[in-house]
This record gives structure tokens, sequence and C-alpha cells, in this order.
């Protein structure tokens, strides 16, 4: 087999063999096949594409190209939840407390925010003491005797994608379905979860900037974890405009702890039920109805929020911020800004926001950033609301006044006003069932 | 400007810019610009295509990223011309010859042959003492002298090509007409000549297998030559069986000599002929009828073979082989292989001749090969002929007897045998004449 043949093959749009695309996985991750023959190739998959075949065989050799973690020692279904990323998605910190309070295991490899979204090992690392950097053995007792546990990744899991990544990344070859899918499918494949239920974004504020592009990431997902063997679902959510009204960290935080005591945004509340349902149901806790009584249920009895700071403990964390959010570290300035004429918010252009929090110091703008826990954005306002003018639509947030000025003129060009309210848009904008 | 952004216009097949066009080749040739990056936009190219002005942008970058000859110290018209490649293609050898003895200033730089096809660098170093690594002022004083010089490539002419076509070769993406086109050309254009004249071969033994693809080939080449202020103009010509009867390069040089005495094979009469002719007519000696008159003149007068002599005497070439070339050295080895049937020869799958003659020592497998002047094949039949059971259909030279043997399998099975003889096939497909 030569890695040129793949080459050429893909080049003219013909389907590549299961042999052939382990071929050229296997080799990229020895370096026996160089850089300059691995972006061809990425950027051959860019524009012929691939069918669904050959990307569930892309992202199985991707998976087995490290690691992978064997959860069959803990007992129970391990159901996973991912999240496409978004602006103000502080989802897991909700959901998988209130799935975990219900006997699901929840064993939650997760990422770091770059560029305009957010990373839920950021927003966790803003309670004081939690610790996401856990060994293998540690990750799995948690697992075990938590029912939740969230880590960044343990050992070489998935090599494949971070070399691969890190080359689409400078080859302008990111934005292809097959690879965003297999990317993200291999690390989940790897990480050993029997159910994944997986939050496509679409909108302003998400990577999918529409619906059918959304859906058909969707739906390429859905098919590569049946495919695999997983019990794997879909919601595509809305993101044009951030979830909840906190976006930051440990603003974030303590708008979930908020949720988890039943006192949340309607929105946020609304996803997070509909998430922890859906990881339910997949863990065969019943169909869709049940399983989001038993979610509400979860919140209302405070089990939810109790297993919230059980796992924080148990990562170290110090849960009295989680019981008391005013004892988050403050950010040292904080600019109001305020409506500069009257009328209905419209649209709020999501990445802008994130970028604005990218300015002020909550998010990266390069990988290896620091990031400021304390830093975001409070929304007054959100789309359909109504604003007078000099009335507060934002609080921003950061560790100095510049940064505020030159994030209040991002947010500004980020929010339009009219006459009208923009037509409601729902939040749940389509299913993608497991089976079938 | 990035070339994040290039790589993305392009993976969408927009069209890019002159000046995008010009960032990435002197980005690539200072090594700002990494190997990854340009496979990727190898790629893009191959999958989405390039228009027109693209291709023109691309080559004249391409052109001007070293050394490039000013021939205008020399008088009068300097014309090019240039083989895409075939196999016993040795028109350079009378062509040029004709066209000098005429008056044309003929400066040409010429290459080695590489897989099956020949170069006319082989070809002529196989006349003993003939040298064709000539500085520039030596070969500039040539063409001025004799009007007529061949080299190797002096300087550093043209290296975005040798590097783009160094990445292009591992990375399938050497079949696509714009790079093909702006590698041809952009050398082309920085050889300095006024006039170039295209012979793009159609068949088994070239790179285009069909004629609409060499014609679109031919289409592009004299487009970019014509965007470049040059008379350019193409023929299209037959490769589906070697040209003349000798396959080889003291063999071929044998066979050019006969045909610069007016007793050449008719295909590479005509072929070199019309060659001449189309460079004569470039250079303004009139209209193509005119030329071939000139032409045939030149080859009856004996002033073209005179021509030939003085050529390769002022490279160093021991001229006594062109008088009597059963003083070329000879091959140790020689086999003749007969027909073991009857019939009407049909086909004759001309790379796999040429193949045959790299087995033979004729031709390199890879770059850094050597070449055997003697090793090569002599035809008795060509595609149109018959045989009986027994006659001979070629001639195989080499310095041992297994290559000769396993040349000759090669060989067999490139030629296919009928009850009928095939359907004439021109040996001019197309012309794409210059301007308008």
């Amino acid at each position: 087999m030569r890695v040129y043949d793949i080459l050429e093959k893909k080049r003219r749009g013909r389907e590549l063999t299961d042999g052939e695309i382990r071929f050229f996985i296997d080799g990229f991750v020895s370096g026996a096949i160089p850089d300059y023959q691995a972006s061809a190739f990425a950027m051959a998959v860019c524009t012929r594409g691939m069918t669904a075949r050959e990307t569930s065989a892309l992202t199985l050799a991707m998976a087995r190209s490290g690691d992978t973690l064997d959860l069959s020692t803990v007992p129970g279904r391990k159901v996973d939840k991912h999240s496409t990323g978004g602006v103000g998605d502080k989802t897991t910190l909700v959901a998988a407390p209130i799935a975990a309070s219900l006997g699901v295991k929840v064993a939650k490899m997760s990422g770091r925010g770059l560029g305009y979204t957010g990373g839920t090992l950021d927003k966790l690392e803003s309670i004081p003491g939690l610790r996401t950097a856990l060994g293998r053995e540690e990750f799995l007792g948690l697992v075990r005797r938590v029912g939740l546990a969230v880590s960044g990744q343990t050992g070489n899991l998935d090599p494949a994608d971070k070399k691969l990544y890190a080359l689409r990344d400078v080859t302008a070859t990111v934005d292809s379905i097959p690879l965003i899918a297999s990317s993200v499918m291999s690390k989940k494949l790897a990480a050993g979860a029997d159910c994944i239920l997986l939050d496509v974004k679409a909108g302003s504020g998400a990577f999918m900037k529409t619906l059918p592009e959304a859906l058909e990431l969707a739906r390429a997902m859905v098919r590569i974890g049946r495919d695999a063997g997983r019990r794997t679902a879909a919601l595509v959510t809305d993101m044009d405009a951030p979830l909840g009204y906190a976006v930051g960290n440990a603003l974030e935080v303590a708008e979930a702890c908020e949720t988890l005591r039943g006192r949340g945004p309607e929105d946020l509340t609304e996803l997070c039920v509909e998430l922890a349902a859906g990881m339910l149901s997949l863990a065969d806790f019943g169909g869709m109805a049940r399983c989001r009584e038993l979610a509400r249920g979860a919140i209302a009895s405070g089990a939810a929020f109790a297993k919230l700071r059980e796992f924080a403990a148990a990562q170290g964390g110090d849960v009295s911020v989680l019981d008391d959010p005013s004892r988050f570290p403050h950010a040292g300035f904080r600019r109001e800004i305020l409506a500069d004429q009257g009328g209905f918010l419209c649209a709020m252009d999501t990445e802008r926001v994130g970028a604005a929090c990218v300015e002020l110091g909550a998010g990266r703008a390069k990988k290896d950033d620091a990031v400021d826990p304390a830093a975001g954005i409070l929304l007054r306002r959100k789309p359909g609301d109504r604003a007078e003018k000099g009335e507060p639509l934002a609080v921003l947030f950061a560790s100095d006044e510049p940064k505020c000025r030159r994030a209040e003129e991002i947010f500004r060009a980020a929010v339009r006003f009219g006459a009208r309210p923009p037509e409601p848009r729902p939040l749940i904008l389509a299913r993608v069932p497991a089976g079938g």
C-alpha cells in the first residue's frame, strides 16, 4: 500500500477502503507519513468529501491510534455528553450532575476554551482547588464512587486527532463534516462510554452557523456512534444567543449552581433538563417524557446540586463558592453597558460576544494564553427583550479598564436594535434519535 | 495577507488575485510557507481548478521566482520548442537544426528522461564528448554564433517549479492542467525566448492519454504564453506509437541524422518538418505552407544536417558518430523479438514500450539512475504493419542478457495483433495557433 495511491484515489473522489484509511492514520501517527502528505489528504477530504462508511472507518482508526479508556470495570451505564461548543454553554455543569444524581455514570473528558468558545475545564477550574488533571485510576475511582468525574485527557488518547487537528488548523481544512465528525467522535470512542449524547450547536455563536450544516454534522456523528456500537443521539440546539445570562468561567459556574437550585434562566434550565433526560433515556431510564420528569425532580429535591458539590469536593474543589457564589474571586474592574437607544434587542452576534469575553480575559486567543476566572459578561438583556435608552444591556468584568473598554466596543458591534421584537426561535432545533 | 486565507479561498473554489498567488509562490520559495501548506494548496488546485487568469498569474510568479535568461543581446527571433514528452521523440534533434539553419535562433534548455519518457539531454550526451552543462555566457555565445544551443538549466531558473514539482510528485497532485501548464510554461518564460512552439503529445505513450485532455493543456499553455507577451502556438500530436523506429539515446540520434539527410521514417520526417515550419512561422518567415517548403529545402540541401554537426561540435561532441552512426558505442547484447503469431499489429501500448527501454538501461526508473547510451529498441514493425509468424517485430539492445529478457516480456505485453489493420490515426491531431 502506498500513501500516494490513497491520495490519488481521494483526490478523484473515490471511496477509500477501511485498510487504506487505517494505513494512512497509523502511518501519520508513527511519523512514516509526513505532514505534507497528511495536509494534502485533509484538503482532498475537504473538497471531495467522504462517504458515511469512510467517515466511520476514519473515526475508528483515529480512536484506536493511542490509549483507550476501558470503563467496563465501572458498573452501570456510562454516558458521555458532548457539546460542539458555544458561548455561555455551561450545560455540562448542570446536566451531568442531574444524570449522575439519578444513577447514571458520567465519565467525561473535557477540553479548554479556544477562541470565542468556552471550555468546561476552564469553568471548573474557577472553583478554587479543583483539579482536572486526573490520573487514569483516580478518574475511574471517582466515576465508580461519585458517579461523575470530569478530567482533561488522561494518557495518550487519540494522538491521531491531536496531530491531524494541529495540521488542519494551519491548512484551512478544519471546516469539513467528515473531519469534524471524526475528530469529535474518535475522542468519544476512545474515552470508552457506552452511550453518547451530542449537543450540536447552530447559530452565530457556533461553529456551524446554519441548521442544515449542524443537522448534517449531528447525523454524521450519530451514524459513527452507531457504526461503532455505541448508543448515540444528538440534539441540535440554538446558539444564536448566549445560553443563560452569564458568559465567563466563575460567572457561569455561579449560574449553573442557580440552575441546579431551580432558580436558573429559562432557556438554560430547559436545555439542561432536555440533555439530562437524553442521557437518562440512552441509559435505559425510560422514554423522554419520563426522563424529563426525573431530571426536574432531581433539581427540585436538591439531589442534583448535592451531586455537583460532591463531585467538586472529590476533585479537590472548595465547595463554599458553590454554596455562596459571592465568595468567588471578584474582577478588579466592572463596566456597565447602557443602551444608547431604545427598542427591541433584535439580534446578538454571539461569536462577537464570545470575542468580547476573550478580550476581557475570560477566553483564549492562543492555545497557551492564561484565563482569568473572574472575567466575563453578565447580560441584562437578551434577544427579544426591550430596553429603553440608558437601561443596562450588560455588565463587563475584567482585571483592568482598557480590557473593559475594548470589550465594550466589540459587544456594542454585536447587538442590533429594532422597532419590533425578532421572531422567537426554538431552543431545540432538531433531534437525531439513537438507533434506526 | 495570510496563507491560511489563500488556502481557504481556493478550497472553496474561489478565484485568487495575482497578489495572493505571488504571495504564495514567494513565501513557498523563501521557505516562509512550509511544505504542508503548499501541498494543501496543490491539492486544492487539483480538485477546484484555476481560471485562465489565475493560471497565468501562477506561471508568471513561478517564472520570476529565480534567475531569468535575458536573450535580448542575441539578435533575431529567439524560438523555443518544447515537447511534453513521449517515446522515441527525437524531434528537437531534427527540427531545431532545420530552423537554425534557416536563421532562427534556438536557445533551448532541456531536461533528462524520467520513467518511460526520454529526454533530449540524455540523447545528446550519447554523442561522445558533447557537453550539455553550459554556463550562461557560453550558452548565449553559442546561440549567437551557431544559432542553436541546448543546455541543462543554467543558474537558478524557476526554483518555484523545482520545489513545487518535488512536492506534487509525492502528494498525488501532478495531474492538474493548471499545475502542469504553469510548470512547463514558467520554465519557458524564464528561459527568455520570444516565441514558443509546443508539441503536446496525446496517446498511450504520453502523459495526456486522450486528445481532449491534451488539447485542454495545449490551449492553457498557449493562453499563458500570450498573457506573458510571447508568441506561442501548439500542435497536439499522436503518441499512440513511438515516433520513428528508434527508442533509446544513441539509436535516436542515429535516426535523427538519417532524417536530416532525407532518409528518415515518414512519421518522424513529417512531424519534424511541421515543427520546424511552426518555429519558422512564429519567427515571421511566412505562412505555414511557405515555412514547410523552407524546412524541406533545408533537409534537401544538407544545410540542416550541417547545422546539427556544427552545433554538436561547438558543444564538444565527436561528430564522426553523426557522419557514420555505426561508430556509436555498441550494446553488449542484442535480442531479436519475433512474432509468435501472424496478423496485423493493431496497437502498441507505448508507455510499456518506454518501460521496456528503462528495463534495457536506456531510461531512468529513479532520478539519479545512470543511462546506458547504447541501450534501446529498434522497431521492425509499427501499428498498421503486417507480420507473419517468425518475422521480426523489434531488436532489443542492452548491456546484458537478463535485461533483454525482462524487456522482451514487457514489450510482448505491449503489442496486440489482430486480423484487420487498425484505423489509421493522423499524426497531427490538433493545432492551437498563436494569437487570437
